[in-house]
């Protein structure tokens, strides 16, 4: 693997969620493949699991990690081609993924989208430049429309944790206060979409998502018709696709709590983190049986691991 | 050791400082006891000392090491519970701590008081809700009332460099501009009162400590008196414990300076770090041969070792 | 050797070449030198390449880096001497250096002057101090006058990409909008003057560098006659020497452009980056066949490596 960006670079999801497992249950097995190998992790946003969970699973493989804050350590980049430089940006995207990628064997790159112009998010500049310039694999630590790295150790948690086949999964909408991006959900529909779940989505009017990630998706404005049944609750807030990154007041009442799980099959109850208390998922919830959000946080380890070794067997 | 936070998590403190004094001489020979095993830092506040030591002392022990600076890399958490999380706080203690439970096998967490709320600093909240929700073994990098690796480094430096039995040690207030913490005379009182030392407090009125700490300790307000004879003079600021987090105008000449020297037994000058020259301790002094601070500060990499090598044993 | 500042601080530069480029074809090989002991990186202002370039640098050696950015992690140095410490600055740099000397077996620091007192800055106070007080072998990141890790890689990379004996390298300035240091330039002649090659420096009137570094160049305010037959360019801006970090309005058509190469021996363009596009250097140079901006920033590696193995072999 050269590249992961999106369930599109995988090849066979089934067989790199039981690498995943594989690995959970032998960690150190493979420090020869690292061995000499460094990771560099440039982080244009802030990041706690994804840090964290990239930087382990690269050192369970034997590499060097080197993480670089671009967001914090003020190196202001300038993404656009043919602009003169004589403003607040100090290097060209180009400069400096190149220069990254002299240091490197492999990249991991997070960055937001800015939610204002649409079309600029969903062509994946900033990423897809960093692909284009620092001439060494790349792992998307989330970019501007998907989080890879999160959907996979999903899909790794509902492989380890689900009690029939086929089961049914809901990704439902939860309220928040800010405009989030959609890369989450985007993320977990396309990789939902592919794997062997009867998949639903949830949401209030108005947050319908890019139909690219969910062309296979059951979709409905009815959460409790939603939630019946359900084996597994994927909660997540995201800000509208149309018009881009809006939110609209009320649906307060989308919050997930005990009393919706009574219909669902006993659900799972899963979140990406960081997740508002109380807001999007009430302490009942959080703190009952049902959540395994730090078990599937948990799995974020062998996620990154398992990507990692498949680019280390072919570096 | 499952946890070190104070010095009641000690069983044994002599034969913990002769663990350290080993180390210090032998750093590198107990690398399989921390192989493939990795540390986490997470630093609410700045830290320089600590922060290296622990990260040095980490790596002698052959373990990998993985900084978080929750303060700088922008990850506000939420430390009340049953709050509705719809303010400026993104993510819940509850979460972040077992999150990083996952990726670690060790925690270390400074966390500085507020110096505002006395119940609810010395009630420790924030510390102890990451030693109860992040599920690994906990090391006190600071904590709101206590620098229990710090007191040990100091021990340490005593029993080194004591030229006779049971030695006078004096701690003694010391000018400053701001309102600091108690953690660190706090914490050296508690190590001071098990200690085979004859140990005697001196500050101005208004400066007592919390007695849970200074049970055994001779207390004076004469500074004078206090430094006869004294064989280890400890030098720190605090602010009041009653009203909390107070400072008091006046006391500029409780300032240590060779004058006041020469009534000690010729005694060594010992002071955590940071320090505010000419304000706390005079050039003199920390220029001068009586100045054991380097060298005391460089016995925090040995009592860090000493710790983790205690939980890495039975981990 | 115990100390990298400048060029007078290496005995042989051409060995010290080959050095950087056997390693540059066997990064791996001399890994026992670097085992235990530890690089500590400080830097008093943002970094990228020297960051990333060291820190690899020192692993490709075996050693742990320790990275320490005392400008965004919050801690005010005082720098001046015999002061009361009752404003802003937190430790003093004789404390800082000294304490960060006991954890470390080599130190890098960084550290820009302030552009505003040339005395201050020409003195390398603060990079001095550091030296004198912290206690083990220390490599300048670039300092307030200097960059040798940069001028090094750049010898490294002449010496690599000549393809005649004495190529004639011309270093010219370049517009910028902002007040450079003057440190890359001195380094970089500094460093010409002593390498096998015939050496010129083109720059407006008023841009005249500090003769102690310049003393066996030729000089020249004329461009075209300077970059005539060039075989290398070193494109740079730097604020003035005197009136000391000023700038000047005017000089944007000192940018270089291809129609400017057309009188050179094809010449290769290099630069230090972080370089502002169309306002230094053309897009057409830097996307085109004759920048070797990159493979530059690449060397950055080996002219660490080569240091730290020189350090690691006499500590």
């Amino acid at each position: 693997m050269k590249l992961f960006t999106s369930v599109h670079d995988v090849s066979d999801i089934n067989e790199l969620v039981c690498e995943a497992l594989r690995l959970k249950h032998a960690p150190f097995e493979h420090q020869h493949l690292g061995k000499n190998k460094t990771l560099g992790l440039v982080f244009l946003n802030p990041s706690l699991r994804t840090r964290m969970s990239s930087q382990k699973a690269a050192m369970n493989l034997g590499m060097n990690v080197m993480v670089l804050n671009v967001d914090k350590e003020g190196w202001a980049l300038e993404l656009k081609d043919g602009v003169i430089m004589n403003g607040t940006t100090v290097e060209h995207i180009r400069e400096a993924a190149a220069v990254m990628g002299q240091y490197v064997d492999i990249i991991g790159v997070r960055s937001f989208p800015g939610l204002k112009d649409r079309e600029e998010d969903y062509s994946e500049a900033i990423f897809n430049k960093f692909v284009e310039f620092c001439g060494v694999p790349v792992i998307s630590l989330e970019s501007a429309t998907r989080h890879p790295l999160q959907s996979l150790a999903d899909l790794v948690t509902i492989e380890e944790l689900k009690t029939k086949n086929r089961p049914k999964v809901v990704l439902t909408w939860a309220p928040h206060i800010k405009p989030l991006p959609q890369a989450v959900p985007n993320s977990f529909s396309e990789w939902m979409c592919k794997a062997d779940v009867d998949f639903v989505i949830t949401h209030p009017e108005g947050y319908a998502l890019n139909t690219d990630f969910t062309d296979d998706a059951t979709i409905t404005h009815n959460q409790a018709e939603a939630l019946k049944d359900a084996d597994f609750i994927y909660v997540k807030n995201w800000s509208a696709y149309e018009p881009y990154g809006q939110i609209f007041s009320g649906n307060e009442d989308w919050m997930l709590t005990n009393k919706k799980l009574e219909q669902t099959n006993n659900a799972k109850v899963m979140h990406c983190l960081p997740v508002r208390r109380n807001l999007e998922l009430s302490d009942e919830i959080l703190d009952g049986p049902n959540s395994v959000v730090i078990h599937e946080a948990g799995n974020r380890e062998w996620a990154a691991q398992a990507v990692l070794k498949k680019m280390l067997e072919v570096l």
